[in-house]
């Protein structure tokens, strides 16, 4: 029967309406077309992105991690206003910086066939850009999305993530913290702890690592939904050690191999809410990665409601999930 | 240059990214597939929807309207929780009505393509639904939204719309109401009267009829988000006049002939954001109507932040739309 559910952390409701009658691999995954133009991501066509802003190795010709500028930025550090408004509307210049991380000099090669010391490099990359903009002073948050297949917005196939250093702090994150911070004053607890026990012992884990749990969200936007969230209270993502980012990123391509055996070519999208630039460690908050499958579409009840019909109960992929995570 | 803008009515944030280099005719709609199954909605095939809730005309056989069950309901009437869940999740039966509005009897025929005496039907179908909703009371909420085309998330080519009856009142209606509210009492004015005022002689006016205005969002979802508000403060929605209505439904079908012109079987949804059942008039509300294109999608940064990237400005999109409202 169908269920309305709101999600702890962001308050947003899903209908979880299992009779729409789909299993987890009852959904169809358009095939990508083979590209044909001379993929701008490729060793040997570096000339055609922006210059580059970091590479990984730092020296030397082979390259295993680039991050260059985007080509059609959402941001850009110096803006001015194109026109004048009325002073009813709020606008602000579109300052700051839209970053592609290429995560492989490997054209065919999709994340989930890296090992983890290679997909390690894509948040060593994040790791260095951000610290680069907290120490530009001017930028509010960092964040890191990965945007996998056509349907899930990538314009390439070859194996990229996105970085946007944003004047603000996103409305999402936002309102995350100030439900967080409600939580703990209510209850004493902190709210992401309190997530951690009970999907740890819940019927929509996946995983339960020593610093790290990922399950099946409580309240998805799309079917399999998946959060991997730290278990460590009291560390900013920022502090967190090379061994402790390496046990999250073996746990990440665990789950995006469990996802492909699922429904190979699954386009996705993940992105991390980490703490605010600068922000200290915060007793109600705990950094995690989100990752929604592109399955079904935003449609007129989500984008008039802002809250989503999922055909699949998270329970039953949790089920199907947990014997391919290896 | 970039812009980063807030909606005035919900909060929400666009990048704004002209650069992106997009005029509004830039866009590739994708061809429909000519669907090969029997239409559920065509006459003829009236038993393979499920029992019919209402006809226009209400008697003989020759229906204009008809509304049915949706066979894959988000909401149903009677329901009951799946299973048991710790107190920390809040979540509740999936209680409501899911229901579609089979809007002609003609498959070929899309919505911009009816008289207005034809498309108001389907208002008027929402109309009587809402009122039996409203008898029953157990509902707070009635949306209507209406997916064309697959990439708006439309499973039949056959024109038809959705209700949907809700035990809450949606998280983005609530919010416009809270928001709205603040501003009465902040400014002593009525934001939608505000908003009116500034679009009608603003750069995104598409036009400005007796009791309605019609504009491109200042600080959209999609490319081309068109908003229809009503001009008239204290009237609800389910207060207007038939002639009203029927001024509204004109001036929606010179919009949706305006969109199609510009871009041919373009995918879109609209939803209309109304007062909650039951709601008396309210000093700080105006009911409207939102249309958002299914041209760019959602994806990682999208999801992560609740904010959306805009590649077309929307006082270009308005210029360039102007012209073709007929």
């Amino acid at each position: 029967m169908p269920e309305i559910r709101e999600d702890p952390v962001s308050g947003r409701l899903a209908l979880v309406a299992p009779e729409r009658g789909r299993r987890p691999t009852d959904f169809r995954v358009p095939e990508e077309k083979t590209e044909t133009f001379r993929c701008p991501f490729c060793p040997g066509n570096e000339e055609l992105t922006p210059p580059e802003i970091l590479r990984l190795p730092p020296e030397g010709n082979s390259w295993k991690v680039r991050v260059v500028p985007n080509r059609y930025p959402a941001l850009h550090p110096e803006t001015a206003y194109a026109e004048s408004h009325s002073p009813f509307y709020r606008r602000s210049p579109g300052a700051g910086h839209h970053e592609v991380v290429i995560e492989t000099p490997d054209h065919g090669k999709p994340l989930h066939e890296f090992t983890p010391e290679e997909a390690d490099l894509l948040f060593q990359a994040f790791f260095l850009r951000a610290r680069e903009f907290a120490a530009e002073g001017r930028w509010r948050y960092v964040l890191l999305f990965k945007n996998r297949g056509r349907r899930a917005g990538a314009s390439l196939s070859h194996s990229h993530s996105q970085i946007l250093a944003l004047p603000f702090v996103p409305g999402l994150v936002e309102r995350e913290m100030v439900r967080a911070e409600a939580f703990l004053r209510e209850t004493g607890e902190c709210l992401f702890c309190r997530l951690v026990r009970e999907e740890a012992s819940g019927p929509r884990i996946l995983a339960v690592d020593e610093h790290f749990v990922a399950f099946q969200a409580f309240a998805p936007r799309q079917p399999l939904e998946t959060w991997i969230v730290s278990r460590i209270h009291g560390q900013t993502f920022w502090e967190m050690t090379s061994d402790l980012r390496l046990e999250f990123v073996a746990l990440l391509l665990r789950i995006l191999r469990a996802l492909e055996a699922t429904l190979p070519g699954l386009p996705y999208n993940f992105f991390l809410h980490t703490e605010p630039l600068g922000s200290p460690a915060l007793p109600f908050f705990h950094w995690h990665l989100e990752l929604v499958p592109a399955l079904t579409r935003v449609a007129g009840f989500e984008w008039g409601a802002e809250a989503y019909i999922v055909p699949v109960r998270p329970e039953e992929a949790a089920a199907f999930l947990r014997p391919l995570i290896k």
